[in-house]
């Protein structure tokens, strides 16, 4: 592999010298649910590096010849043993700085027969007031917690859209338009 | 490369034998604008393929290191060399049978020094009623300005969020959440 612009683009691509092939690299998206069950979100402890012990929402990375939705389905159904019906695109939170962009759905439990998946220690349904908020695995989904909690309170829920920005090592939270 | 599932893992992977480099493909994001001006939208006549001279919103793979709306600026700019406001997440449309998901924007645009972009053979306003709909270049593009012209109608803009299927080479638009 070697870096060069190819004809007809403007930014440096890795090429292939056997067959020229361009291996284009692009921002992945990180799809998942917040699965609600009457006034409790389900959450999963991780059993795996990154954040190994914390907390989150059933999330992760797309895959191909799926869509979001089915994307944050089987994570919730990968991650925690439980099925959902979805009910609304609810935060879309850019992280420029590792290359995601996730996509986080509001969705409904359609039945309590949740367990841990392989990559969980624990899943488990919380109240406003037990949520871990120190123990929270990433950025993001304490980001869209708050929201959720929020709009809860508001009695309305809408999309929000925003971009974690590193800087010097700090982490600065910018909503975005909507 | 070889084709394997790694440890750890449930799908097939690209493995590269000499470096055992896991080479993971998944969904790349389409981001791009509605450019508005008063009652019109800019539109692009394509110099390339696919849809070479067909007419579309500026729109493009999103890039590494950059924002959802940085792209939709940067593609707007590089099309149809215009500058925008965002305004709005407008619509996110799953094409599965590409790997695809398109996030387009509600925009202003900011001045009306455009002109047309290498990727471009020109660029144009419209009103609702100068829409070339046989000339659109791709259904996500058709689908966002419909919903555009009747949200403009009915007085509200709102996100509109569904998926292209296709199937036997029949291709349906399905509307999802929101």
């Amino acid at each position: 592999m070697i870096i060069q612009i190819p004809a007809d683009d403007n930014r440096e691509r890795y090429v292939c010298v056997e067959c020229e092939t361009i291996h284009y690299r692009n921002p992945k998206i990180v799809s998942g649910c917040i699965p609600v069950h009457e006034d409790k979100i389900l959450l999963c402890r991780r059993s795996i590096e990154p954040k190994y012990g914390y907390w989150t929402l059933p999330a992760g990375f797309m895959e191909m010849d799926e869509t979001t939705l089915e994307a944050a389905r089987r994570e919730t159904l990968e991650e925690a043993n439980a099925r959902v019906e979805i009910e609304q695109l609810y935060s879309v939170i850019n992280l420029p700085y590792v290359n995601q962009v996730y996509m986080i759905y509001r969705s409904r439990l359609l039945d309590l027969d949740f367990s841990p998946g392989e990559e969980s220690l624990e899943t488990r349904l919380f109240t406003e007031q037990e949520i871990p908020w120190n123990e929270i695995a990433f950025r993001t989904i304490k980001h869209t917690l708050e929201y959720y909690f929020a709009d809860r309170a508001a009695g309305e829920f809408r999309l929000h859209t925003g971009d974690i920005l590193r800087q010097d090592n700090q982490y600065n939270f910018v909503e975005s338009v909507n």
